[in-house]
């Protein structure tokens, strides 16, 4: 497996000349977070990401977590490597400066973020997780349970999970089985809940558990779930820990990747009923459980852009150096001079960038968000929530594609383990699946935040899509790219005419219209990018290696990715009929 | 893994309807092969399939081969399996007679090699890689190997394998380096060479390699290339086994999948030389590879279709049997009525039908070219040609992407490996690698098939396919999809004319004038089949289930999958550009 390296530059392209980090910062309060800062912070998360995390990747894949007597014991290093994690404060980079956080802009963390679910993914899943629960307690949990968990879970001190998923109840959560039964000011937990990432380790002392169970009085559905902090160990009144509570991982699951991220059944109660404490009111459970996963659904969206951000780079330094093919003098030259593997490489290289600019663009929502007044703070909800599925949705499907190129640029050393190639593409094939798979995303894109407004937020970013190419002023090279992009901008707006007239085979059609807006999403951004660059370049000293690059990327990704919207936009308007035709013994 | 049960039904359709088999069989004068027969054949091989190789596939991949002081040893329980495919008969079935091969058309061999492929690939590597040496041998070993190694090839009494890449010379054959040494009637062969599928495995007393390496008068590059026969034990001239020969396996490769296949490193000549025998002229050996390589192109292209059925058929049995999500009326569902759910399904339905009916078809060129007098050789010799990179390249990429949505039906249990799912993923992700990445097909279309004919064969496909859409009657539902594959033909059609007068472009853009191609033939035959079930619905006790079936699933393939004929056209027609612009250092 080859080394990691942060795509400095290309990220601080996006941060600096697309998201205008420092208004998001001046929007916030925090003008302190100067270029001087932010230099600093992503140069040491970077050092990390190399350093200490990426060299534990594949030893991950090799030597998974196990599960013995004394519960799952993680791989090898990554004690210490968390350790070195917490000492220089990463877990609590964008948390709440009131409960020791240290209350940096959504931005910046997911930069970071970048970076270690890019250097190690399998160990980056427990961090990730611990934020999503984070960002639940933060909004549903009473100052008590703040003090006593949340405090510990942002310094990164304990970890945290997320227990929802039963064996009868997956994407469906209604089925839910789990019982909280009332007792004194606790209550006691029973139930067992299935594919629980990073349910159990020996990297920090207390594992916090968020679960969700029925009490004893619930209506049935979604609407009698309810919340609870499970802790692996009790916490008693001076936050010192107690008795191990009586919550186990049963067993672990034996996976095709993410090797080093122990995927357990977790039991609760078999001797006498964990004790767990209510998140929120009664029966809140689900809007507690959306706070967790709109979070962890960003995170994930996020994941595909760092696993296919690594798989790049893995493919680049084999293409460069594996040499196969002769000249016509006589010489012979490493594949990246062959034109399909420049191919690959560029649609790798052009997806990748299309996925930072997006992520980091959906981050800095919710930093406008966070800073927003009046009017703004419903129309920077709504912009968010709209981005959430296209995050989750496009870009994990979309890593799929661009792993499986790393894979093929590799030839046949792709397919054999110890090259590194297929870890990635193993490890990347949970993206769709988990927090939501792309259906649900599909679902809730069309469901939640199109037909409910009757499509006015994703109108509004149209509008917005629309004002910016038609102001955008590109090369000669790019008109042409410009020009599908605005073809492509209106084809959506017909689409989403198209679904606003047939709202009944929303469900059938949700996927299709999401990967359209997520390669529309991308054209745009990778030409905003492109706009910039070409400005940027007629300043005296400009990186003109670097400047060209992104103008070239953005011609390619018009090339090569845009024509699907159209594809999938013609998918969509088949409608639903083809797809319920047949009875369940046709098929 | 849920069982494997042949499509009958809808290979017999394609037989009977699509490939008119009957008259195939006619011109070959092979009037003897009436439906009774070949429904004893289908039937048989289904049998086996089903109740000995496909019990056999997981096992294969959860205990792989291993290497030992003695060889290799293969999965336990392949051997036996081994014996009865060999007892039955099934290795010699389109064999030559005069070699003891029962000469039955290579359409008919192709439906029963789909079963064994989709039953268990990793263990019908092994027959199908022996195959395509088969073919080598039987168009250029002289008459004295025919008879020595070519009727215990044919019989399946030892299996062959295909040595051609070494550690610096895969693609690019040129780089070959292993060495032949002229010595009485016979070689010494020296060298290593890796990938080699089957490369040894105790189920035969003998094993006989082909291998590529140089005579020391070779002119350099491809041009001096040899093709010999290597044998594991030594031949007498009786035919009886003598020493043990000069190669044996050192190593076995760790693979991301088909672990019940070993792919092995393959040393010659560490004790002073293997014996081996030239097959053909010196220097031609390039010529019996592509003979060899051409045959197992093919057979690739259809292990595509096959493991993509067995991921389609592993989903169906999920999604009926898999309880998530209530009606209104409060009861629960099966996640076969989610739409979502449906759509994947429909995918993987209509996509594997039309990789089975483009590999029936192209089998069947192979017997139209052996029946062929006259000026009809060179017009199917050019279909065929045509035929095979299309089959190859289009058909493993699409079987990427049904495998994946294999994983993806089954959700969260897709990830997890005692399921299933996810060992047809991982197979499958060897199949645009091996005998020939993706890459080559693309450059084996533009450059052998339509640059040097000036696109003559393919106008010709092309012209076919108009009239064919212009008289095919079919239903009210299915008319839009009828004009979409006709505007795709003329799409095709356009590109080609672009691809003509860019030449110099041909090499980056090749793969997508394939996958659009690939597209295009497979709406092409789904109509043709929707027509001919139109028309056999209307006959008396036709099977309406069946008919209707095949109707929806042709319309669902034109919405879903012909629009993507487009998309890749205005990939290739933007030209090698933006492909070729960046220097090394811009990547």
């Amino acid at each position: 497996m080859s080394d990691y390296h942060f795509p400095r530059q290309d990220a601080q392209f996006v941060l600096d000349h697309v998201v205008e980090f420092s208004r998001v910062c001046e929007n916030l309060g925090q003008d302190e977070l100067n270029s001087g800062l932010i230099d600093a912070i992503l140069n040491e998360a970077a050092r990390l990401g190399s350093e200490i995390l990426a060299p534990l990747n594949q030893i991950g894949n090799q030597s998974g977590a196990v599960i013995t007597d004394a519960g799952v014991q993680e791989t090898a290093g990554f004690k210490e490597a968390y350790q070195q994690f917490v000492d220089s404060g990463w877990p609590s980079l964008a948390g709440d400066p009131e409960l020791g956080g240290q209350g940096l802009p959504r931005t910046l963390s997911t930069a970071v973020m970048e970076i270690w679910q890019s250097a190690n993914m399998a160990f980056s899943l427990c961090p990730l997780l611990t934020q999503g629960a984070v960002e639940a307690l933060t909004e549903h949990a009473s100052p008590q349970l703040k003090k006593t968990y949340l405090e510990k879970m942002i310094s990164g001190e304990w970890t945290a999970t997320m227990n929802l998923t039963e064996s009868d109840a997956g994407t469906d959560l209604a089925a839910i089985k789990s019982r909280a039964i009332p007792e004194e000011s606790h209550y006691r937990i029973f139930g067992q809940k299935i594919f629980i990432t990073w349910g159990d380790h020996q990297m920090t002392d207390n594992i916090v558990h968020l679960v969700l169970a029925r009490l004893p009085d619930a209506p049935i559905g979604v609407k009698g779930i309810s919340l609870f902090i499970v802790p692996k160990f009790l916490v008693n009144s001076e936050g010192l820990l107690g008795e191990r509570n009586d919550v186990s991982a049963v067993s672990l699951e034996h996976k095709m990747g993410i090797h080093g991220s122990p995927t357990c059944v977790m039991s609760y109660g078999d001797n006498g009923g964990a004790i767990g404490y209510l998140v929120g009111e009664p029966h809140t459970g689900l809007a507690c459980m959306f706070t967790m996963m709109n979070d962890a659904r960003q995170g994930v969206g996020l994941q595909g852009l760092a696993i296919s951000e690594r798989a790049y780079q893995q493919a680049l330094s084999y293409a460069k150096d594996r040499i196969q093919g002769t000249q016509r003098d006589g010489s012979r030259i490493a594949i990246i001079k062959h034109p399909d593997v420049r191919r690959m490489l560029m649609l790798m290289k052009s997806g990748t960038e299309a996925m930072r600019v997006l992520t980091y663009v959906a981050a800095a929502e919710s930093d406008r968000l966070k800073a927003a007044e009046g009017d703004q703070i419903a129309h920077h909800q709504a912009r968010l929530n709209l981005y959430t599925p296209i995050v989750k949705g496009w870009m994990t499907e979309l890593a799929q594609e661009l792993t499986s190129l790393g894979v093929q640029v590799h030839g046949g050393m792709g397919f054999i383990e110890e090259t590194g190639a297929a870890q990635h593409y193993c490890d990347a094939r949970i993206l769709p699946i988990y927090e939501g798979t792309t259906g649900i995303q599909g679902l809730d894109l069309v469901g939640r935040k199109i037909l409910t407004d009757k499509g006015a937020a994703l109108i509004s970013l149209l509008d917005e899509m629309a004002v910016d190419l038609n102001r955008l002023r590109v090369s000669n090279e790019l008109q042409v790219a410009l020009k599908s992009a605005q073809d492509a901008e209106q084809q959506v707006r017909d689409g989403v005419n198209w679904l606003l007239n047939h709202a009944d085979e929303a469900s059938a059609v949700g996927v299709n219209l999401m990967m359209s807006l997520g390669y529309l999403c991308g054209g745009w951004l990778m030409l905003k990018s492109a706009a910039k660059a070409l400005d940027l370049s007629l300043k005296p000293n400009a990186d003109q290696t670097f400047l060209t690059a992104k103008q070239v990327s953005a011609r390619f990704y018009c090339e090569h990715f845009l024509p699907r919207v159209a594809m999938h936009l013609h998918a969509m308007t088949a409608g639903s009929a083809a797809i319920m035709a047949l009875d369940e013994e046709q098929f």
